[in-house]
């Protein structure tokens, strides 16, 4: 007899899990693990497939940043909104700059997370409940693979108008996605083609986290070039006029809205 | 539309990525991991519950093991069969100090990877498979929690017919295994007491290794206690003449087979 897991927030159990580890207040190792064994953060596909990384690095300061991360901080100006803010920790080094700076994330556990963090202005919400609060920014920033929110073809636009509604006049995306045309993998590339035969783009992700006997939702999210995301911002009132590849398969892309 | 993994070798999988990662041959690194992610062990329970770790430890020799292990290390003598050898850790360090040993496991994944990490003599196949083989041996090594393939309490004494058949006059068991008993984790607490419902002994597993698009058949392993292990072992013609329980949860028993 198999069971399966419960729904619920298990990416925010994921940083509850994290943030005790950085506390040093984690479970004990075992069998295999002289060494603690690290938090990681499960992902499971729709397809079945899994795979899973240590959660450490949602904690991480820029020093441990990639590159092309630790200069798009510079890019984000003025009033910041940190969408799907996860710990924090982009918040926080904004916040450390004297940014005025809010996290957005509608996970409860990341939420409390990142207020443990220190994170001072937080709303816990998703992006199309915090777009009718009638707060304007000037910089929206999607960062770990947050631009991935864009999610399926047909739900870009809405997505794009949401952070329109949320921008002031001249406002700004900087969002860190992957570009899924490096990989090799053939299990991946089979992903894609199934992607390709529904009419969607490759790189279109469906999958959840999954934490001891937690899972979250299902979620889309999109991988995609800077060519497919110049398409899916076409019309919307958002130009691409910025894409860092330095670290490939990273890409940070900066989109300027002219709505 | 969610799919399910294809069942396969999944252990054998880690191994081979475990192998890879050790030749520094393993995928490059990505979001979140400016450090490469390691390989990891994904094991699923029959109730939901996800675990990982990473799978280096399968690789390691003696100087990273834990106390308790290097101390059995010297009670394995004369000839030797590891059963359920993994990557031959345990094989590879008696081969290195001249003993008589023979690596066992079902996996071909496990015995590809054994190989090419110089484990000379193996044997793909179950313990109840190699019991019908001839072959005897003086030490029968069950090791990296292999006392758990004592499994349910109505296979256990079957098992250890299998392991009197591979036995010599006079042959040991040397076994590792964990206690149960010392975790205050509500979820292993609540899957105990649904063990011990059914009339199962409380540190049953049921459980399946995951990798990739790949899932191992679900596997009935048995955490126990020194206590149960002596009930279990009780008519068997195997004695429980030593357990070492320096490093809890682990421990390391030694039987002696008087049949």
């Amino acid at each position: 007899m198999t069971a399966s897991p419960r729904t619920g927030d298990a990416f925010g159990e994921v940083l509850r899990a994290a943030l005790a580890e950085h506390r040093g207040t984690a479970p004990a190792p075992s069998i295999g693990a002289r060494t603690p064994i690290p938090v990681l953060e499960i992902v499971e596909r729709d397809d079945g497939f899994v795979r899973g990384g240590p959660a450490a690095w949602y904690l991480a300061g820029p020093d441990e940043w990639w590159p092309c991360e630790q200069k798009a901080l510079e890019r984000m100006e003025g009033r910041v909104l940190d969408v799907g803010a996860g710990a924090g920790r982009v918040t926080l080094a904004l916040q450390e700059r004297g940014a005025d700076v809010t996290a957005l994330d509608p996970s409860p556990g990341a939420v409390e997370v990142a207020r443990e963090l220190g994170v001072r202005t937080q709303v816990r919400a998703t992006t199309a409940q915090h777009a009718g609060s009638g707060e304007r920014y000037d910089t929206l920033v999607l960062f770990g693979n947050n631009l991935g929110l864009l999610g399926p073809r047909d739900h870009a636009p809405g997505f794009l108008a949401e952070l329109a509604a949320l921008a002031r006049p001249g406002a700004r995306i900087v969002a860190q996605g992957t570009d899924p045309h490096h990989t090799d993998d053939p299990l991946h590339l089979a992903y894609q083609e199934r992607n390709r035969e529904r009419g969607e783009l490759p790189g279109l992700l469906r999958q959840r986290v999954r934490h001891r006997d937690v899972a979250g939702e299902y979620m889309r999210y999109l991988m995609c070039s800077a060519e497919e995301l110049a398409e899916l911002a076409h019309g919307t009132g958002w130009d691409l006029v910025d894409v860092d590849e330095q670290d490939p398969p990273l890409l940070v892309a900066t989109l300027a809205f002219r709505g």
